[in-house]
Protein backbone atom coordinates (compact mmCIF):
# COMPACT_ATOMS: atom_id res chain seq x y z
CA UNK A 1 0.00 0.00 0.00
CA UNK A 2 1.28 3.12 -0.87
CA UNK A 3 2.77 5.50 2.01
CA UNK A 4 3.74 2.17 4.19
CA UNK A 5 7.26 1.00 4.43
CA UNK A 6 8.06 -2.53 5.57
CA UNK A 7 10.29 -2.78 8.57
CA UNK A 8 11.84 -6.03 7.06
CA UNK A 9 11.11 -7.55 4.15
CA UNK A 10 7.92 -9.71 4.88
CA UNK A 11 7.33 -7.85 8.01
CA UNK A 12 5.30 -5.27 9.55
CA UNK A 13 4.42 -2.06 7.83
CA UNK A 14 4.82 1.76 8.72
CA UNK A 15 4.20 5.13 7.82
CA UNK A 16 6.73 7.38 8.05
CA UNK A 17 5.89 11.23 9.03
CA UNK A 18 7.26 13.79 6.11
CA UNK A 19 9.80 15.10 9.76
CA UNK A 20 12.19 12.68 8.46
CA UNK A 21 10.81 10.69 10.75
CA UNK A 22 13.08 6.68 9.64
CA UNK A 23 12.47 2.93 10.63
CA UNK A 24 14.92 2.61 13.14
CA UNK A 25 16.51 -1.23 14.84
CA UNK A 26 16.05 -0.15 18.16
CA UNK A 27 12.75 -0.85 19.14
CA UNK A 28 13.42 -4.02 16.74
CA UNK A 29 16.13 -5.45 19.32
CA UNK A 30 13.90 -3.95 22.35
CA UNK A 31 11.04 -6.35 20.96
CA UNK A 32 13.41 -9.38 20.99
CA UNK A 33 14.96 -8.50 24.45
CA UNK A 34 11.34 -8.35 26.05
CA UNK A 35 10.27 -11.20 28.36
CA UNK A 36 6.95 -11.39 27.63
CA UNK A 37 6.03 -14.30 29.56
CA UNK A 38 3.32 -13.97 32.17
CA UNK A 39 3.11 -10.26 31.30
CA UNK A 40 -0.94 -9.70 30.93
CA UNK A 41 -0.67 -5.74 30.96
CA UNK A 42 1.90 -3.92 29.05
CA UNK A 43 2.74 -0.10 28.57
CA UNK A 44 4.78 1.71 26.22
CA UNK A 45 6.12 4.92 27.40
CA UNK A 46 6.26 7.18 24.84
CA UNK A 47 5.10 5.00 22.08
CA UNK A 48 5.57 7.24 18.92
CA UNK A 49 4.87 5.82 15.49
CA UNK A 50 3.62 2.45 17.69
CA UNK A 51 6.65 0.58 15.94
CA UNK A 52 7.35 -1.44 19.63
CA UNK A 53 3.10 -1.74 20.24
CA UNK A 54 3.05 -3.65 16.71
CA UNK A 55 6.05 -5.82 17.12
CA UNK A 56 5.14 -6.57 20.76
CA UNK A 57 1.57 -7.25 20.01
CA UNK A 58 2.68 -9.80 17.14
CA UNK A 59 5.41 -11.37 20.27
CA UNK A 60 2.22 -11.66 22.87
CA UNK A 61 -1.01 -11.85 20.88
CA UNK A 62 -2.80 -12.06 24.43
CA UNK A 63 -0.95 -9.47 26.07
CA UNK A 64 -3.35 -5.73 26.34
CA UNK A 65 -1.06 -2.81 25.25
CA UNK A 66 -1.61 0.78 26.59
CA UNK A 67 0.81 2.93 24.54
CA UNK A 68 1.28 7.12 26.20
CA UNK A 69 2.44 9.32 23.36
CA UNK A 70 2.43 13.11 23.88
CA UNK A 71 2.31 14.42 20.64
CA UNK A 72 -0.89 14.33 18.52
CA UNK A 73 0.16 13.38 15.39
CA UNK A 74 2.57 10.71 16.75
CA UNK A 75 -0.24 9.15 18.45
CA UNK A 76 -2.63 9.33 15.42
CA UNK A 77 0.04 8.16 12.83
CA UNK A 78 0.64 5.09 15.15
CA UNK A 79 -3.36 4.37 15.22
CA UNK A 80 -2.98 4.09 11.20
CA UNK A 81 0.11 1.40 11.64
CA UNK A 82 -1.64 -0.73 14.38
CA UNK A 83 -4.50 -0.62 12.09
CA UNK A 84 -2.76 -1.68 8.77
CA UNK A 85 -0.72 -4.30 10.94
CA UNK A 86 -4.09 -5.43 12.50
CA UNK A 87 -2.89 -4.86 15.66
CA UNK A 88 -5.98 -2.13 16.84
CA UNK A 89 -8.10 -4.18 18.56
CA UNK A 90 -5.29 -4.99 21.42
CA UNK A 91 -3.33 -1.81 21.88
CA UNK A 92 -4.73 1.14 23.23
CA UNK A 93 -2.47 4.86 22.10
CA UNK A 94 -3.77 7.62 24.83
CA UNK A 95 -2.70 11.15 23.87
CA UNK A 96 -1.21 12.90 27.02
CA UNK A 97 2.09 13.65 29.25
CA UNK A 98 3.50 10.46 31.23
CA UNK A 99 4.71 13.29 33.39
CA UNK A 100 1.43 13.66 34.32
CA UNK A 101 -0.58 11.04 32.65
CA UNK A 102 0.68 8.22 34.82
CA UNK A 103 -1.73 10.00 37.65
CA UNK A 104 -4.53 8.84 35.93
CA UNK A 105 -3.34 5.19 35.20
CA UNK A 106 -3.90 2.80 38.32
CA UNK A 107 -1.12 2.90 40.21
CA UNK A 108 0.90 -0.78 40.60
CA UNK A 109 -1.14 -2.06 37.15
CA UNK A 110 0.88 -3.10 34.77
CA UNK A 111 3.38 -6.39 34.65
CA UNK A 112 5.68 -4.77 32.03
CA UNK A 113 6.47 -1.29 31.32
CA UNK A 114 8.32 -0.93 27.74
CA UNK A 115 10.24 2.45 26.53
CA UNK A 116 12.34 3.57 23.97
CA UNK A 117 13.06 7.16 25.11
CA UNK A 118 14.44 10.43 24.18
CA UNK A 119 18.62 9.45 23.87
CA UNK A 120 19.40 12.94 24.19
CA UNK A 121 19.95 15.66 27.63
CA UNK A 122 18.82 18.92 26.51
CA UNK A 123 22.02 20.51 26.06
CA UNK A 124 24.14 17.51 24.89
CA UNK A 125 24.25 19.66 21.63
CA UNK A 126 22.19 17.17 19.63
CA UNK A 127 19.60 18.99 17.63
CA UNK A 128 17.03 17.96 15.26
CA UNK A 129 15.87 19.46 11.77
CA UNK A 130 11.90 20.29 13.07
CA UNK A 131 10.46 20.64 16.77
CA UNK A 132 8.26 17.42 16.69
CA UNK A 133 11.46 15.13 15.69
CA UNK A 134 13.53 16.98 18.63
CA UNK A 135 10.96 16.31 20.85
CA UNK A 136 11.30 12.59 20.04
CA UNK A 137 14.90 12.21 20.59
CA UNK A 138 16.01 15.36 23.16
CA UNK A 139 14.84 15.07 26.39
CA UNK A 140 12.99 18.48 26.16
CA UNK A 141 9.58 17.17 27.23
CA UNK A 142 10.29 13.51 28.96
CA UNK A 143 13.88 12.96 30.61
CA UNK A 144 15.02 9.32 31.48
CA UNK A 145 14.03 9.90 35.23
CA UNK A 146 10.65 11.10 34.12
CA UNK A 147 10.01 7.37 32.13
CA UNK A 148 11.44 5.87 35.77
CA UNK A 149 9.56 7.79 38.10
CA UNK A 150 6.18 6.51 35.36
CA UNK A 151 7.09 3.21 35.28
CA UNK A 152 7.63 2.76 38.86
CA UNK A 153 4.23 4.06 39.37
CA UNK A 154 2.72 1.94 36.57
CA UNK A 155 4.73 -1.26 37.55
CA UNK A 156 2.89 -3.83 39.77
CA UNK A 157 5.46 -5.55 42.99
CA UNK A 158 7.95 -7.47 40.76
CA UNK A 159 7.18 -6.34 37.70
CA UNK A 160 9.54 -5.30 35.23
CA UNK A 161 10.43 -2.25 32.98
CA UNK A 162 12.87 -2.52 30.08
CA UNK A 163 14.24 0.02 27.78
CA UNK A 164 17.31 0.78 24.92
CA UNK A 165 19.14 3.22 25.64
CA UNK A 166 22.74 4.68 24.28
CA UNK A 167 25.54 3.40 25.97
CA UNK A 168 26.89 6.51 27.85
CA UNK A 169 23.61 7.04 29.77
CA UNK A 170 24.24 3.35 31.55
CA UNK A 171 25.41 5.01 34.96
CA UNK A 172 22.00 7.83 35.07
CA UNK A 173 19.55 4.99 33.62
CA UNK A 174 20.47 2.32 36.83
CA UNK A 175 20.40 5.40 39.29
CA UNK A 176 17.22 6.05 38.06
CA UNK A 177 15.91 3.03 37.86
CA UNK A 178 17.16 2.36 41.54
CA UNK A 179 16.04 5.55 43.36
CA UNK A 180 12.79 4.37 41.50
CA UNK A 181 12.40 1.04 43.15
CA UNK A 182 13.54 -0.63 40.35
CA UNK A 183 16.52 -2.66 40.50
CA UNK A 184 18.81 -3.12 37.40
CA UNK A 185 18.38 -7.03 36.61
CA UNK A 186 19.68 -8.00 32.94
CA UNK A 187 21.54 -5.99 31.05
CA UNK A 188 22.38 -6.38 27.01
CA UNK A 189 24.79 -4.81 25.10
CA UNK A 190 24.00 -4.51 21.08
CA UNK A 191 27.94 -4.50 19.48
CA UNK A 192 28.01 -3.59 15.56
CA UNK A 193 30.90 -6.23 15.82
CA UNK A 194 32.06 -8.59 17.85
CA UNK A 195 34.92 -7.45 20.37
CA UNK A 196 33.64 -3.88 19.74
CA UNK A 197 32.54 -1.42 22.19
CA UNK A 198 28.25 -1.90 22.19
CA UNK A 199 26.28 0.92 19.86
CA UNK A 200 23.31 0.75 22.23
CA UNK A 201 22.22 -1.33 25.71
CA UNK A 202 19.06 -3.29 26.49
CA UNK A 203 18.10 -3.23 30.52
CA UNK A 204 15.53 -4.99 32.05
CA UNK A 205 14.95 -3.73 35.87
CA UNK A 206 12.15 -5.43 38.64
CA UNK A 207 10.40 -3.52 40.85
CA UNK A 208 11.20 -4.12 44.46
CA UNK A 209 13.74 -6.68 42.98
CA UNK A 210 16.73 -7.69 44.77
CA UNK A 211 20.08 -6.24 43.60
CA UNK A 212 22.76 -8.03 41.27
CA UNK A 213 22.78 -7.52 37.85
CA UNK A 214 22.70 -10.65 35.20
CA UNK A 215 25.01 -9.69 31.94
CA UNK A 216 23.67 -11.44 28.83
CA UNK A 217 26.08 -12.24 25.57
CA UNK A 218 26.41 -9.33 23.80
CA UNK A 219 24.40 -8.82 20.68
CA UNK A 220 26.42 -9.07 17.64
CA UNK A 221 24.73 -7.63 14.31
CA UNK A 222 27.62 -8.49 11.90
CA UNK A 223 30.44 -11.16 11.70
CA UNK A 224 33.72 -10.87 10.71
CA UNK A 225 32.90 -10.25 7.08
CA UNK A 226 30.53 -7.55 8.11
CA UNK A 227 27.30 -9.67 6.79
CA UNK A 228 24.47 -10.00 9.27
CA UNK A 229 24.96 -12.13 11.69
CA UNK A 230 23.28 -15.50 12.69
CA UNK A 231 21.65 -13.68 16.00
CA UNK A 232 20.81 -10.13 13.54
CA UNK A 233 19.13 -12.50 10.75
CA UNK A 234 16.91 -14.67 13.74
CA UNK A 235 16.00 -11.65 14.84
CA UNK A 236 14.83 -10.08 11.99
CA UNK A 237 13.22 -13.60 10.17
CA UNK A 238 10.32 -13.61 12.75
CA UNK A 239 8.85 -13.94 8.93
CA UNK A 240 5.81 -15.45 10.36
CA UNK A 241 4.89 -11.96 10.81
CA UNK A 242 1.64 -11.06 8.96
CA UNK A 243 -0.59 -8.10 8.67
CA UNK A 244 -3.64 -10.38 10.36
CA UNK A 245 -1.60 -12.12 12.94
CA UNK A 246 -2.50 -10.40 15.62
CA UNK A 247 -6.31 -10.02 13.96
CA UNK A 248 -6.77 -13.96 14.47
CA UNK A 249 -5.02 -14.43 17.46
CA UNK A 250 -8.36 -12.06 19.04
CA UNK A 251 -11.13 -13.99 16.89
CA UNK B 1 64.12 -16.99 47.16
CA UNK B 2 62.23 -19.01 49.25
CA UNK B 3 58.63 -18.53 50.03
CA UNK B 4 58.01 -15.98 47.08
CA UNK B 5 56.25 -16.82 43.72
CA UNK B 6 56.20 -14.78 40.66
CA UNK B 7 53.07 -13.18 39.45
CA UNK B 8 53.94 -14.66 36.22
CA UNK B 9 57.49 -15.58 34.51
CA UNK B 10 60.36 -12.95 35.36
CA UNK B 11 57.64 -10.40 37.27
CA UNK B 12 57.43 -9.21 40.61
CA UNK B 13 57.50 -11.52 43.45
CA UNK B 14 54.97 -11.83 46.35
CA UNK B 15 54.91 -14.03 49.56
CA UNK B 16 51.88 -15.69 50.00
CA UNK B 17 50.27 -16.32 53.90
CA UNK B 18 48.74 -20.07 54.99
CA UNK B 19 45.19 -19.07 55.04
CA UNK B 20 44.86 -19.64 51.55
CA UNK B 21 45.98 -16.47 50.03
CA UNK B 22 46.38 -17.30 45.83
CA UNK B 23 47.33 -14.69 43.79
CA UNK B 24 44.92 -13.13 41.19
CA UNK B 25 44.76 -11.72 37.82
CA UNK B 26 42.19 -9.10 39.11
CA UNK B 27 44.78 -6.94 40.38
CA UNK B 28 46.63 -7.33 37.37
CA UNK B 29 43.93 -6.13 35.22
CA UNK B 30 43.72 -3.29 37.26
CA UNK B 31 46.93 -1.43 37.18
CA UNK B 32 46.21 -2.04 33.29
CA UNK B 33 43.30 -0.29 32.91
CA UNK B 34 44.20 2.68 35.53
CA UNK B 35 45.72 6.09 34.09
CA UNK B 36 48.45 7.00 35.85
CA UNK B 37 49.09 10.09 33.99
CA UNK B 38 49.47 13.38 36.02
CA UNK B 39 48.71 11.31 38.93
CA UNK B 40 51.25 12.48 41.56
CA UNK B 41 49.50 10.83 44.76
CA UNK B 42 47.40 7.71 44.98
CA UNK B 43 45.57 5.96 47.62
CA UNK B 44 44.58 2.06 47.22
CA UNK B 45 41.88 1.24 49.67
CA UNK B 46 42.26 -2.45 51.11
CA UNK B 47 45.88 -2.90 49.11
CA UNK B 48 45.71 -6.56 51.48
CA UNK B 49 49.04 -8.11 49.76
CA UNK B 50 50.30 -5.11 48.27
CA UNK B 51 50.09 -6.42 44.95
CA UNK B 52 48.13 -3.89 43.03
CA UNK B 53 50.57 -1.52 45.21
CA UNK B 54 53.78 -2.89 43.57
CA UNK B 55 52.06 -2.65 40.26
CA UNK B 56 51.27 0.70 40.37
CA UNK B 57 54.51 1.68 41.76
CA UNK B 58 56.11 -0.06 38.83
CA UNK B 59 54.01 2.02 36.22
CA UNK B 60 54.42 5.21 37.50
CA UNK B 61 57.91 5.21 39.51
CA UNK B 62 57.10 8.99 40.52
CA UNK B 63 53.73 8.32 41.97
CA UNK B 64 53.70 8.76 45.67
CA UNK B 65 51.58 5.63 47.01
CA UNK B 66 49.65 5.10 50.34
CA UNK B 67 48.12 1.99 51.10
CA UNK B 68 45.28 1.54 54.01
CA UNK B 69 44.78 -2.09 54.82
CA UNK B 70 42.54 -2.73 58.20
CA UNK B 71 44.46 -6.14 58.93
CA UNK B 72 48.00 -6.06 60.31
CA UNK B 73 49.20 -9.00 59.21
CA UNK B 74 48.48 -8.76 55.87
CA UNK B 75 49.53 -4.69 55.96
CA UNK B 76 53.00 -6.94 57.51
CA UNK B 77 53.31 -9.21 54.50
CA UNK B 78 52.43 -6.30 52.37
CA UNK B 79 55.61 -4.34 53.51
CA UNK B 80 57.40 -7.86 53.16
CA UNK B 81 56.39 -7.80 49.18
CA UNK B 82 57.37 -4.16 48.42
CA UNK B 83 60.95 -4.60 49.93
CA UNK B 84 60.94 -7.99 48.02
CA UNK B 85 60.29 -5.93 44.72
CA UNK B 86 62.24 -2.71 45.54
CA UNK B 87 58.99 -0.89 45.83
CA UNK B 88 59.10 0.01 49.56
CA UNK B 89 60.79 3.42 49.22
CA UNK B 90 57.48 5.22 47.70
CA UNK B 91 54.78 3.29 48.78
CA UNK B 92 53.72 3.76 52.83
CA UNK B 93 51.22 1.47 53.92
CA UNK B 94 48.90 2.24 57.06
CA UNK B 95 47.08 -0.35 59.04
CA UNK B 96 43.86 1.10 59.61
CA UNK B 97 40.15 1.18 58.39
CA UNK B 98 39.23 3.08 56.34
CA UNK B 99 35.80 3.72 57.10
CA UNK B 100 37.97 5.38 59.89
CA UNK B 101 40.86 6.28 58.67
CA UNK B 102 39.89 8.39 55.91
CA UNK B 103 39.24 11.72 58.59
CA UNK B 104 43.06 11.32 59.78
CA UNK B 105 44.07 11.96 55.65
CA UNK B 106 43.52 15.51 54.41
CA UNK B 107 40.51 15.29 52.53
CA UNK B 108 41.00 15.77 48.68
CA UNK B 109 44.24 14.93 49.00
CA UNK B 110 44.48 12.18 45.95
CA UNK B 111 44.93 12.80 42.58
CA UNK B 112 44.09 8.98 42.24
CA UNK B 113 42.03 6.23 44.57
CA UNK B 114 42.12 2.78 43.25
CA UNK B 115 40.33 -0.58 45.33
CA UNK B 116 40.36 -4.12 44.68
CA UNK B 117 37.58 -4.33 47.70
CA UNK B 118 35.98 -7.26 48.32
CA UNK B 119 33.39 -9.06 46.51
CA UNK B 120 31.04 -10.33 48.34
CA UNK B 121 28.25 -8.83 49.93
CA UNK B 122 27.57 -10.43 53.99
CA UNK B 123 24.69 -13.26 53.07
CA UNK B 124 25.35 -13.14 49.32
CA UNK B 125 25.93 -16.86 49.95
CA UNK B 126 29.71 -16.77 50.12
CA UNK B 127 31.59 -18.05 52.83
CA UNK B 128 35.62 -18.45 53.49
CA UNK B 129 37.55 -21.26 55.03
CA UNK B 130 39.28 -18.58 57.62
CA UNK B 131 38.25 -15.40 59.13
CA UNK B 132 41.08 -13.26 57.67
CA UNK B 133 40.38 -14.56 54.12
CA UNK B 134 36.56 -13.70 54.79
CA UNK B 135 37.41 -10.33 55.71
CA UNK B 136 39.24 -9.82 52.31
CA UNK B 137 36.81 -11.39 50.30
CA UNK B 138 32.98 -10.71 51.90
CA UNK B 139 32.14 -6.92 53.49
CA UNK B 140 31.88 -7.97 56.62
CA UNK B 141 34.34 -4.74 57.22
CA UNK B 142 34.46 -2.66 54.07
CA UNK B 143 31.34 -2.20 51.91
CA UNK B 144 31.02 -0.87 48.40
CA UNK B 145 29.65 2.26 49.66
CA UNK B 146 32.47 2.66 52.47
CA UNK B 147 34.99 2.23 49.61
CA UNK B 148 33.02 5.24 46.95
CA UNK B 149 33.04 7.04 50.40
CA UNK B 150 36.07 7.08 51.76
CA UNK B 151 36.90 8.06 47.49
CA UNK B 152 34.65 10.57 47.60
CA UNK B 153 36.33 12.27 50.57
CA UNK B 154 40.20 11.77 49.93
CA UNK B 155 40.22 12.84 46.12
CA UNK B 156 40.79 15.88 44.64
CA UNK B 157 38.20 17.68 42.30
CA UNK B 158 38.77 16.63 39.24
CA UNK B 159 40.85 13.02 40.57
CA UNK B 160 39.55 9.27 39.74
CA UNK B 161 38.60 6.13 41.09
CA UNK B 162 39.23 3.43 39.39
CA UNK B 163 37.85 -0.08 40.81
CA UNK B 164 37.87 -3.57 39.85
CA UNK B 165 34.59 -5.80 40.76
CA UNK B 166 32.54 -7.93 39.53
CA UNK B 167 29.64 -7.73 36.73
CA UNK B 168 26.29 -8.21 39.30
CA UNK B 169 27.49 -5.73 41.44
CA UNK B 170 27.55 -2.68 38.30
CA UNK B 171 24.26 -0.89 39.13
CA UNK B 172 25.42 -0.57 42.75
CA UNK B 173 28.84 0.22 42.09
CA UNK B 174 27.42 3.49 39.76
CA UNK B 175 24.78 4.54 42.33
CA UNK B 176 27.43 4.27 45.17
CA UNK B 177 29.81 6.35 43.27
CA UNK B 178 27.51 8.39 41.99
CA UNK B 179 25.62 9.40 45.46
CA UNK B 180 29.47 10.46 46.67
CA UNK B 181 29.92 12.38 44.01
CA UNK B 182 32.22 10.25 41.63
CA UNK B 183 30.61 10.08 38.11
CA UNK B 184 31.08 6.87 36.46
CA UNK B 185 33.21 8.08 33.20
CA UNK B 186 35.26 4.39 32.28
CA UNK B 187 33.72 0.95 31.65
CA UNK B 188 36.26 -1.75 30.64
CA UNK B 189 34.58 -5.26 30.73
CA UNK B 190 37.18 -8.50 30.93
CA UNK B 191 35.46 -11.50 29.40
CA UNK B 192 37.01 -14.92 28.72
CA UNK B 193 36.55 -15.48 25.47
CA UNK B 194 34.47 -12.62 22.54
CA UNK B 195 31.20 -12.75 22.47
CA UNK B 196 30.75 -13.72 26.36
CA UNK B 197 29.66 -12.23 29.30
CA UNK B 198 31.80 -10.37 31.05
CA UNK B 199 33.81 -11.90 34.10
CA UNK B 200 34.89 -8.88 35.80
CA UNK B 201 33.99 -5.02 35.26
CA UNK B 202 36.62 -2.72 35.55
CA UNK B 203 35.58 1.04 36.14
CA UNK B 204 36.55 4.68 36.59
CA UNK B 205 34.94 7.40 38.49
CA UNK B 206 35.55 10.97 38.05
CA UNK B 207 35.06 13.39 41.49
CA UNK B 208 32.53 16.00 39.95
CA UNK B 209 32.65 14.90 36.39
CA UNK B 210 29.86 15.18 33.41
CA UNK B 211 27.54 12.59 33.18
CA UNK B 212 28.34 10.46 30.37
CA UNK B 213 29.70 6.99 30.26
CA UNK B 214 32.73 5.82 28.01
CA UNK B 215 32.66 1.94 26.43
CA UNK B 216 36.04 0.64 26.51
CA UNK B 217 36.27 -2.43 23.78
CA UNK B 218 36.31 -5.65 26.22
CA UNK B 219 39.51 -6.92 27.12
CA UNK B 220 39.08 -10.92 25.85
CA UNK B 221 41.20 -13.02 28.02
CA UNK B 222 41.74 -15.98 25.44
CA UNK B 223 41.19 -16.46 21.35
CA UNK B 224 38.89 -18.68 19.73
CA UNK B 225 41.52 -21.83 20.25
CA UNK B 226 42.05 -21.16 23.86
CA UNK B 227 45.40 -19.56 23.85
CA UNK B 228 46.01 -16.62 25.28
CA UNK B 229 45.01 -13.37 23.63
CA UNK B 230 47.36 -11.01 22.02
CA UNK B 231 46.11 -8.11 24.71
CA UNK B 232 46.73 -10.94 27.68
CA UNK B 233 50.21 -11.25 26.17
CA UNK B 234 50.81 -7.47 26.43
CA UNK B 235 49.50 -6.90 29.91
CA UNK B 236 51.11 -10.14 31.86
CA UNK B 237 54.59 -8.96 29.17
CA UNK B 238 55.93 -6.10 31.47
CA UNK B 239 58.83 -8.18 31.19
CA UNK B 240 60.87 -5.34 31.93
CA UNK B 241 59.34 -5.50 35.50
CA UNK B 242 62.39 -6.18 37.93
CA UNK B 243 63.06 -6.02 41.55
CA UNK B 244 65.19 -3.23 41.06
CA UNK B 245 62.85 -0.88 38.33
CA UNK B 246 61.94 0.87 41.69
CA UNK B 247 64.77 1.84 43.04
CA UNK B 248 66.59 2.60 40.44
CA UNK B 249 64.27 5.36 39.70
CA UNK B 250 64.28 6.95 42.61
CA UNK B 251 67.57 7.59 43.43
Amino acid sequence: MEGFDELWAGGPRFMQRGGGFRLSTDSVMLADFVNVKKARRCLDLGSGAGVLCVLLAAKAPDMCITGIELQEDWAELSRVNLKENGMDSHVDIITGDLRQQVRLLPAGSFDLVVSNPPYFSVNSGYSAPDESRAAARDERSCTLWDVCFAAGWALRWGGSLCIVHRPERLSEIFCSMTANGIEPKRLREVCPKAGRAPSLVLVEGRRGGKSGLSFEPPLILTDDNGLDSAEARRIYRRGEFSPDAGRRQTQ
